[in-house]
C-alpha cells in the first residue's frame, strides 16, 4: 500500500511518503468486524502465515497460530500481517529510495517509535476499511504494538493479545541492544549506515550482533537441554573454531540472519524497543498511561523468559486491573524462555483458541 | 620467576621457557606454613593488594580482601598474587617473545587450560619454597583455581576458598563466551592473531567483547537499580549515540578495557573458562573428580548472581559432602550479581575473615 501523505513521527521528523507491504488471510465479513492485526517483533515481517508460492521456505513466522483451523482461526477472522516502516522486507526503511535525493536512505532514514508504527498501521486500515480490529495481536515487540493500540486508538480496538512483553525495556534489555548496536556501528563495512553505494554490508557487526540477541531469547535451561556442554569434536581440540554444539548452533543463527536482515533496520527496531515506555509521559504511572484504553486484554507471558520476565507482564495486569478493565492472564510453564511465544505449546496455543472463540462468538452475524 | 623446563600442557604442546610475574605481601613464616595463593580471573593479574608506587590509579583487584587488617590479613598470611600464563600483566602470553622465532606468539601461542595453570603455579611455589599453602583462594575463574589444586596437588593445599563458581560452564555460559571471540575475530585488525607486527590492536572487538561480559558480572536488578532508564540526554535524542546511562556507563567500560587488554588473552582465558571441567574425565561425575580431595573447604556463592548462580555452587558442595570433606557454604543475599566476589559486604567479608582467623588459629607457632 502506497501512502501518499506524510506520517509525522514522534521525533519530529516526517516521511514524505511510504509504502508498507502487508498480506492478509481469510476474508473481511460484511459488518466488517472480523479482523485482525498481527504485529511482528524485531526481525520478522509481514509474512504471518501460509507459505510463499515462489520460496518453498517461506512459512509464516507465526504460522502455528495463524491460518485455518489454528489457534486465530483465518476461516473466521480476517488477518493482516504488516511489515512496519523501518523493516527490510518490503516496507519503506533505510535500503529504500529516497525521493529527495534518488539515493538510498541509509543513515538519514528517521528513528521510528512503536507509536509512529502504530500510526501508519492505523493508515493501512484505513485503506482497507476497516474501522475497528476485533483484535491487534501480537509477542515481544509486536504486543508492544498491541498494547500501544489501545492507548492510541482506544476506539478502534476491541482485544489486545499481548504475549511476552513488557511496558518497557530495562536497563539489561537496554545493555544487550546497545552492545549489538555497537557490533554493528563499528564494523568498517557499516560507513555510518550509507554502506549500500560501497556494496558491502556490515556482515561481521550483524553476525555478532544476531548472536547477542539470540542468547537471550532462549533460557538457560533450554540452552542446557539442548546443547548442555556437547561437542562437535571427538575431544577438546584446543583452539578457537567451533567445538562446543552451542557454539555451532550460535554462529549458524549469526551467518543465516546477516545474510538476510538491514544493519540500518537492526539499529532502528532495538531503538524503538529502547524507547518503548507508555508511562514515561505520565511521570513512570503505568495507570495513567493505560487509562484511556477500552479493549479486553489477553496477556501471556513465560516462566522461564528472562529477557520479559513474567513479572514485568504482571505489571501491566495490574494496571489494568486498576484501571477496570477485563483482562485474561496466564502465565505458561514453558522451559523455551523468550522463544516461546513463538513456539508450539499445547497449553498456551489452546489458551489463545479459547480467547479468539469467544471473540468469534461476540461478532455479527 | 624465570623457569627454564618446560612445561607440558593440557593440549599436548609446551612451553619451552617462560616466567611468571607474581607479587607477594606480609612475610613467609619460620615454619613455611602461612602462605595463601590468590588466583586471579578473567582480567586481573599479579596485583591483588595495595597500591603500585608508580600509579596512583593502581590498586590491587582484591584490595578490600587482602591486606593488614583484612579478612585474609597480610600481618598473619604470607600471600601470593601470580598472572597467570597467557595473560598480559608481565607473565609469558601472546604478547610475548617467541626465542624460536624472535616475533612475538601471537596465534601460536598455546591455549592452556586451568590444569596448566595449576601446575605453573606450583612450580612458584616450588621456587619460593612453598611445600604446601595454608589456603588457595580465588573468585569465578580463580576459585577453578583453587578447586583444581584441591584435586591435582591435595597434598599441598589446606584450605580451599572458592567464591561465585561452578564446576562448569553451562551452554550459556560459553555463548556468551563465543560471541565475545566473534567479536574480537572479525575485527580487520585482528589479522588472525597476528595483529602486534601490524601495529594495531582489535580493539573494536575487544570493546564489544568487554560489553557482553560486562552485562553478565551484573544482576539485571542492580543495573535497574543503579542506571534504570536514567537518560543523559534531556530527551530522547532519536538517534543511535549514547542516551541512556546504562550505555554510557558500558561503553566506557568498554573503552577502558580495549585499552589495556590483550585480544589473543581474552582468547585463551575465555577458553580456559570454557574447558574447565573436572568431572568430565569422570562420565561427568564431580563426586569422583573431587575425591581425590584432601582440603578443608569454604565456598560462597551470591543470590543474585546469573552468571555462576548458586545452585551451581551447591552443586559443588554435595559432592564434596559426599566424599566426606569438610565443608563451610555460604549463600549471601547480595544484590550485585556476579560482581559481588570483588565488592565490600559486611556479611561475605566478616565470613571470610572468620574463616582464615580459623585457619590462622591452626599455625604452627
Amino acid at each position: 500500500m502506497r501512502f501518499e501523505e506524510p506520517l509525522e513521527l514522534a521525533s519530529g521528523a516526517r516521511i514524505a511518503d511510504y509504502e508498507l507491504r502487508y498480506e492478509t488471510y481469510g476474508s473481511l465479513n460484511a459488518s466488517r468486524d472480523n479482523a485482525v492485526l498481527i504485529c511482528h517483533a524485531l526481525n520478522a515481517s509481514h509474512h504471518v502465515a501460509g507459505r510463499t508460492a515462489d520460496d518453498p521456505n517461506g512459512i509464516g513466522w507465526w504460522d502455528n497460530m495463524v491460518g485455518p483451523g489454528r489457534p486465530v482461526d483465518t476461516r473466521r477472522f480476517f488477518v493482516i500481517g504488516v511489515n512496519n516502516l523501518g523493516s527490510c522486507f518490503g516496507s519503506t526503511g533505510p535500503m529504500s529510495i529516497n525521493p529527495a535525493t534518488g539515493r538510498p536512505y541509509g543513515a538519514s532514514f528517521p528513528v521510528v517509535t512503536v507509536e509512529d508504527w502504530v500510526n501508519a498501521q492505523a493508515r493501512l486500515a484505513d485503506c482497507l476499511g476497516i474501522g475497528r480490529f476485533a483484535a491487534v495481536m501480537g509477542g515481544s515487540l509486536g504486543a508492544m504494538q498491541a498494547l500501544s493500540w489501545t492507548i492510541q486508538y482506544p476506539e478502534r480496538i476491541g482485544h489486545c493479545v499481548a504475549i511476552a512483553t513488557t511496558p518497557r525495556l530495562s536497563a539489561q534489555n537496554i545493555a544487550f541492544n546497545d552492545v549489538a548496536r555497537t557490533a554493528i556501528r563499528s564494523d568498517p563495512d557499516f560507513h555510518g549506515g550509507d554502506y549500500y553505494a560501497k556494496g558491502v554490508v556490515p556482515r561481521r557487526g550483524l553476525r555478532v550482533a544476531r548472536m547477542i540477541g539470540h542468547i537471550t531469547y532462549l533460557s538457560d535451561d533450554d540452552m542446557a537441554e539442548k546443547f548442555g556442554r556437547l561437542l562437535r569434536t571427538p575431544d577438546y581440540e584446543f583452539g578457537y573454531e567451533v567445538e562446543f554444539e552451542v557454539e555451532s548452533y550460535l554462529r549458524h543463527q549469526g551467518d543465516k540472519f546477516s545474510e538476510y536482515f538491514d544493519a540500518n533496520t537492526y539499529l532502528l527496531i532495538t531503538r524503538a524497543l529502547d524507547y518503548f515506555d507508555p508511562a514515561r509521559a505520565y511521570g513512570g504511572d503505568l495507570v495513567q498511561a493505560l487509562a484511556p484504553a477500552q479493549a479486553h486484554f489477553l496477556l501471556v507471558s513465560f516462566t522461564t523468559d528472562w529477557r520479559f520476565s513474567p513479572a514485568r507482564a504482571r505489571e501491566i495486569v495490574e494496571a489494568l486491573v486498576v484501571n477496570g478493565r477485563q483482562v485474561v492472564y496466564a502465565e505458561i510453564d514453558a522451559p523455551h524462555g523468550h522463544d516461546a511465544f513463538l513456539q508450539d505449546d499445547e497449553r498456551y496455543h489452546r489458551l489463545v483458541a479459547a480467547y479468539f472463540d469467544n471473540i468469534a462468538a461476540g461478532l455479527a452475524r
